[in-house]
Order: C-alpha cells, then sequence, then structure tokens
C-alpha cells in the first residue's frame, strides 16, 4: 500500500481513522477537497476565546468524522505570530487567508477595553491610564487599516464560502461596510453599533444568513462551530462533540424563513 | 505624581483602572500581593481550550476589579513555546511554574485519542495508523516524567495556594498520586480512572474539596474559573464576566458539606 493512502485510496496520512484529533503540525487535509476546510483568521488586538472555541469544536468534528474537517489558523498578512488582545496571548497564523478557498472562513471579534475612546482624556503612559490601542473599537478599526476588508469581501462575495463570525467579528465586517441589508448577531454590547452600520442586527446566539452565520457574545463561537458541523456533516457528528466537550449547544438559529412572530401574546 | 503609582499610591501600571483587559506583554502585578496571581500550567499535548477558557475568564475579572487577578502562562521548564495536543497549536508559557507562589495554579487536561494505546496494531507512519504518542493517556503520563508531579505535590502542600485542574488536569494528579482520598471531577470519560486512582471521583461540573477545586469536561473550565473568581473576590465580578462572555455558570459546585442526599426519593 503506498504511503498515506489507505486501502479505499483516500488521504489518510496525519489525519485519525478514528478518535479525538489529528496529528500535529504535519497534518495535510485531503488535497482533493471532499473535506471541508475551516480558515480561522487572525489580527492584531484578536479575543483568544473568540478564536479557540471554533477551532477546537471544528477540530474535534474533524476528529469524529474520519479527517471531513480541516482548520488551520490564517491571518491576511500569512503565517505570522499574531498577538491576541489578552494579556500579550500570541497564536501563530500557520497560513494566509485564501478568500476563496471553498469551505468556512471565520472571524474573531477582539478583546480589550468597551468604553469610546473619548472616555480617555490623555494617553500619557506616566500617569498610568490605558491607552487608547486597547479599546475594542480602535483594534476594529486598526484591522480594517490592513488587507481584511478587501479580503473578507471577496470570501462574502463568494459563493463556495461559507464567512462566519464570532463576538465582534461580525461588527468588524459591518465596519467595512460588508454587511449593508443582512442579518446577523453580535456580542450584545455591538448590537447597536450593528444596526447603526446598517445591518438588520437580530439578537439570538446564531444568525444563519445562508453565506454568513454570525455568532454573539465570546462563547457563542462554541454554538457556532457545533451548528456548522450539524449543517455541513450532521446531528451525530455535533452531538459527539457536544458531548465530549460538555456544552450543549443553546438557543434557536435564527434564520429569515418560517412564520413570523406577530404582536406578543 | 511618580509613574505608575495611582493618588492612591496603588501600583496601576499596565492594568485598567477600569474596562475588560489590561495591557499587553508588558504588565506588571501589584508586587505586594494585595491581588490574586493565577499560574496557568501548560505541558507539551496540553488541551487549548481547558487552558484558555479559565486564562480569559479570570483575566476578565482582573478587569473588572481594577487588577485585583493577574494570570499567566507557565511550565515546569520556564518560558518555552509548548505545543498542545490540537492540531499543532502552540502557546507560550512566559514563565517557570512556582509552586509556592500563593494563589492559584490551575492544571489543563492534554487532548488526543482517547482509546487506549493497546487499541493501535503498528504504530508504523508509512500506512497512516495514528501513533501512541497522540493518546491523550500517553500525553498525561509523559508530563509525569516532567519536574510536574514533584511540582505539583509542592502546590497542593501549600496552604496558600489553591491547585485548579479542568478536564483531565485531575487525572494528571490522581496519575502522580497526589488525590489519594480527595474529592474531584473530570472528564466524564475519565471517572473510571480516577476513581481507579484512588479519588473519590464525584460527577459534578465543579467539585470544591478546599485546595482543590477540579472542573469537569472541557468547557466547565468557564464554570471553574468564575466559581474561583466568585469564591475570590465575590459574585458581583463573576457576574460581570459571565455576561461579558455570554455563558451562565452552570450546576450546583459540589462541597463534602451540609445534609447528605438518602436513598433517591
Amino acid at each position: 500500500m503506498k504511503a498515506g493512502v489507505n486501502a479505499t485510496g483516500r488521504r489518510i496520512d496525519g489525519w485519525l481513522t478514528s478518535g479525538l484529533t489529528p496529528a500535529g503540525p504535519g497534518f495535510t487535509p485531503d488535497p482533493k477537497g471532499s473535506s471541508i476546510h475551516a480558515q480561522i483568521v487572525l489580527f492584531d488586538g484578536f479575543d483568544p476565546l473568540d478564536a479557540i472555541a471554533p477551532f477546537e469544536v471544528l477540530h474535534a468534528g474533524g476528529a469524529f468524522s474520519d479527517g471531513a474537517v480541516s482548520v488551520e489558523l490564517v491571518s491576511a498578512e500569512g503565517p505570522r505570530e499574531v498577538v491576541s488582545g489578552t494579556g500579550g496571548l500570541a497564536l501563530r497564523a500557520t497560513a494566509a487567508l485564501a478568500p476563496e478557498r471553498p469551505g468556512l472562513i471565520l472571524v474573531p471579534g477582539a478583546s480589550g477595553r468597551v468604553e469610546a475612546p473619548d472616555d480617555v482624556p490623555d494617553h500619557d503612559p506616566a500617569d498610568g491610564r490605558p491607552r487608547p490601542e486597547e479599546f475594542v473599537s480602535v483594534r476594529l478599526a486598526r484591522a480594517l487599516t490592513t488587507d481584511l476588508p478587501v479580503l473578507l469581501k471577496a470570501a462574502l462575495d463568494c459563493p463556495e464560502v461559507t464567512v462566519g463570525t464570532v463576538c465582534g467579528g461580525s461588527l468588524l465586517l459591518a465596519m467595512a461596510g460588508l454587511l449593508e441589508g443582512r442579518r446577523a448577531t453580535s456580542h450584545h454590547l455591538a448590537m447597536d453599533a450593528l444596526g447603526a452600520a446598517g445591518v438588520h442586527a437580530v439578537r439570538a446566539r446564531v444568525v444563519d444568513d445562508g453565506g454568513l452565520v454570525t455568532a454573539a457574545g465570546v462563547t457563542s463561537g462554541l454554538d457556532l462551530g457545533l451548528y456548522l458541523l450539524e449543517r455541513e456533516l450532521g446531528p451525530r457528528i455535533a452531538h459527539a462533540v457536544e458531548d465530549l466537550f460538555a456544552h450543549e449547544r443553546r438557543g434557536t438559529v435564527w434564520r429569515d424563513e418560517g412564520m413570523a412572530p406577530t404582536a406578543r401574546p
């Protein structure tokens, strides 16, 4: 038998044929594309839990499905160390974001202070006041000065790509003018800003607007990952991951279909 | 006013006086020890979500409490890049585990395959079969060959330290012979192994056994972090973090006190 090819000819190097996780850095996903590839986008100031929660959920989904999902951390700039907004914690992006690669592209939010930058009377480091770069809004705005908006627009325009967001990730897209008229959710503190950017903001843990699936605050990234696993691979894979992680998906995934509720009963 | 000292003389460099997160890598915790310091212990093959969930919960608790909590990632070997058991993702430990430093020491579990190593008929990489080092049990056993057991014993023996675990972290302690006769929980797949190591295994999301506070599967690390915030700083800080992260702590924290339940009703 050829190295890395099993009896059915399917490539399996580094993947588990069963169990919980593929092998480490050497893993090579199925190049023929029978699997779903997920790119998780890191940018300076990202929220670690926003990124790690769906990373690990999707990764476990891949392990439970004999490699039907592969996940990687990417950045607009390519492979690099990306410093989060939380305590200097950094993760390594291993590839450049490929916006038209079929599959999933997930955008986390930023972590940091949530007050408006105007609240800071001065920025002199000598007096110990927080600096403007610590604000979530400033971190998101800075991400807009990178290639990210152009790349994410290409992703949203690509019919073979589903773009997902966690927490302020939807606000990042909205601030880039990419979500006008779309249905989306975000962290509860970002819902007003989302509406101000022309988005139909829906208070739900996960909102599925077709090629765009958005999630609410931080831990909703678990629910997003589980929902995407169910949508792409079915409920049994999603349930197995739920059980493994001791997290039951919460809330109805909001979609713009079926009957609309009338006035409150 | 002296740099980094506010009007009351309290050191505040890099910490927020309000808001969500301290400044990045340059952060210096209060050296006088009025704050709670948490060390999160990384070892090769650790589960990223086990570590990041309490890291981010405790970090946010620090931000909401004007710096009453500081958190760092540590390893038995000191500062180094530590590769997790999930898809090659790595985190950087920034210090050596200091087992007698007052505060919290949190131990995550390992990620990987959960079957027994005996299930693998051969380990030849040419045939694509998973290698034994991918197993959770093997990863935990390898951690036992480092200085970790000696350091964790010192931590458990130190009255000023609370040791917390997430997921298989309690199994790591149990395999090191450190939990005999203690009450603890773990990932549901590890409960039998915990009992076999002489632990009074309790099926709960969080078990508080005094200087030892253990949590169940992966996402229970959120609940552990929230419970420790409540225990150390009170319910208002814990609630603020819950709200920020859109995660409501679940389950009664089990403690060996009060009435014991009789036979089922």
